[in-house]
Order: C-alpha cells, then sequence, then structure tokens
C-alpha cells in the first residue's frame, strides 16, 4: 500500500488523481503547512526537500509530480495513462508535465514563495506583482498551442490532465481571466465529471474555482 | 535525422551528450541568441515558448530536457540509458531530472533572467544576489542526498548523468565553492572522461569550470 503525502491546494492533486484513476490502493496523508510539518525532521526523512507530493512505496520513496505521474502510469499499465511504448507519445507528455513543473508551477510560486528566490521584502513585492503576467502567458499558451482537446495529448486522456486540472486550480486566484480560456475552462468541466477526480477533490477539500 | 537546435552555455548540452552516448544520426543547430533569434518567427514556429533546447524528429518538435532524454533513451533502447521497463527506477531518474529543471535551472535562471519574474530592477538585483545562496543549497542537496555515485543512479549511467553535468558547469560561474563537491567534481571528472561528452562539449564551444 502506497503513502500519499499531500497538503490541499498544492500540486500534489495531481498524482492524487492519478491513484484513483488507476484504482491503486494507497493511504492519503495531509502533511500539515500550517505547523510547517514538511520542514520537521519527520518529514525531510521521507523528503529531503521538505515540499509535497511525496509518495512512499515498497521500495523507498519518490517525489516530484512528473516522475509520479509516470510512476502511476508505467506501474498500473492497465489504466492506461500514458503511450507508455510510443517514444515520441511519451516525450509529449513528459514535456507537457514539464513545462507544467518548471514554468508555470515556478511563474505561480513568485507570488506566494518569492522568498525562495530573493530576500528583500520589496523584491517579494514585485514577483507579486508580474504573477498574473507571467501566468496569463503560460495559460495563453496552453490554451493555444498545447492542449488538444478534449483531453491535453487529444483523445485520449493521459496523466497529463490531472496536472493541467491542478494547476488550472490556481488561474483564478492569479489574476488569469479565464473567461478568455474556454478550452481549459471546458477540460475543467470534463475533469470534474469524472469519479476519480471527484473523490480526490472530496478528499483534500480542493476549492475549485 | 533529427535536428537538434541548441546554443552554447544553455541546458541544450544534456541532451546534446545522450545523442552522442546513443549514437543517433542527428544534425546540431544552433540559435543565435545573440540576435534574439529564438524569439524570431521561424523559430517560435519549432518552439513557441522561445528557449532551447527543441529536437526535430520526423513526428514533431519536442521540447524540455526531461522530455528530450526521456526520449532519446527510450528511442534507443540498446544505449541503455534509463531503467526503461522498472517503474521505480524509471520515476527515479524522472525525479531527478525533474528537480534538475524546476528547481535547480530555475534557481539559476534568477541570476540572468529575473525579467521572467519582476519588472522591477531593483527586484531583479535582488534576485541575483541570492543566485550563489540558492544554487549552494540545492547543490549540496545533490552532493548529500541523490547523487549515488559513481553515476546519478550508481553503478549505471543513465540520462541523469548528462544533466547533472550540465547544469554542474555552472556552479562556479553562480559563486559555489564547488570545493565542497567532491562527489559532485568527481561525477563531472567521469563525464569528461566519456568521448560521447567529449564530442558534445567540444562541438558547442562548452566552457568547463
Amino acid at each position: 500500500m502506497f503513502k500519499l503525502y499531500y497538503a490541499p491546494g498544492t500540486c500534489a492533486l495531481a498524482t492524487h488523481i492519478a491513484l484513483e484513476e488507476a484504482g491503486a490502493a494507497y493511504e492519503a496523508v495531509r502533511v500539515d503547512f500550517g505547523s510547517q510539518a514538511q520542514r520537521g525532521p519527520e518529514y525531510l526523512a521521507i523528503n529531503p526537500k521538505g515540499r509535497v507530493p511525496a509518495l512512499v512505496t515498497e521500495r523507498g520513496a519518490l517525489t516530484e509530480t512528473p516522475g509520479l505521474l509516470l510512476f502511476v502510469a508505467q506501474h498500473f499499465p492497465a489504466a492506461e495513462l500514458a503511450p507508455l511504448t510510443d517514444p515520441f507519445g511519451l516525450a509529449q507528455v513528459q514535456e507537457f508535465n514539464s513545462y507544467l513543473c518548471a514554468t508555470v508551477h515556478v511563474a505561480h510560486a513568485h507570488g506566494r514563495r518569492g522568498a525562495r528566490w530573493a530576500d528583500d521584502p520589496a523584491a517579494i513585492e514585485a514577483m507579486k506583482r508580474k504573477v498574473s503576467q507571467t501566468m496569463t502567458e503560460c495559460a495563453g499558451l496552453i490554451e493555444d498551442k498545447f492542449l488538444k482537446g478534449p483531453w491535453v495529448m487529444g483523445e485520449q486522456y493521459t496523466i497529463c490532465d490531472p496536472y493541467l486540472f491542478t494547476i488550472g486550480t490556481w488561474l483564478e486566484g492569479d489574476g488569469v481571466d479565464t473567461a478568455k480560456l474556454p478550452g481549459i475552462l471546458d477540460h475543467r468541466r470534463r475533469m470534474l465529471a469524472r469519479p476519480a477526480v471527484q473523490r480526490a477533490v472530496s478528499a483534500e477539500g480542493t476549492q475549485i474555482p
């Protein structure tokens, strides 16, 4: 039985959904960010980076959403969550998820976690002011170039979908005008109609804009 | 025949090395950052994100280093560049490469590309000042926790190795005291002894600290 360490409102929801889609046996363990539990010795022994998600398996802990999603897809091939044997198709999946991880999530983080990259309070405020612009640019690229529809990769639902859905729940809070993003909103509606998504969202108490 | 779009000094070197390791037939095409060619219409048609690397294949273009490295490993399985059929092992590879992509590369980018995340010149300067600290922290985690030795994943050379090597060439320039990182320096020496690495480094004119 896996253990998924998560906190509500974080990207851990993507892996949570994927585990539900795969029918995995797992326990979801909430990490209390309010008491900074992610920086305590108990959690750092699981993930020395002090972040969620982490998935503890019989062979050890795994972290980083693009790696976790690939793990779920490959560990549960019957769920058909990625084109596992097609190098180009799988690279497209990892390309999209890398963009979410390294560009979109990072742009979002500048609104809340600016202290990661500067100490000056004025600089941290300057970062916050740019988030709506950077997130609007990222979401626009996804809408116009990357989201094939109805799912991210086209007709086939993949591990890109829970990840886009998860980061998509942050858009309105980041000042992105989602009324201009009909593809992303349609994707959100389709996701919310899936029982696996409903179960993960309900378990975490995720706020859907 | 693939086309790899790269610029010297960027993370494209990782894919360049992997293509050499795999014995791939490819052409390396330099994108002239001096004339901002990465923002020109010709290159944006290949990669709308305006970044390198991009790999053009017979099925289209791929971007994002963790996706490209997985593509090379899976497209050339005889090169044995990743534990392709071991879900946990492959997730560890993607976990490490995601950390390089989304945390370490991002920390580095705050020294040169701060305008991505703030408009205020003082904020951009504040970001630069923190790079040596954040990169030292990242490199310390790699040294102490992630680099198993002699290669990143242990005895098996994988697609993590060219990526760590590439980002490792930035450490001294970012103010990291690599004398305190004997594992990373040993890894660099081992990499430089590989003919595939020598060919890619020579083709790009990479500066090795």
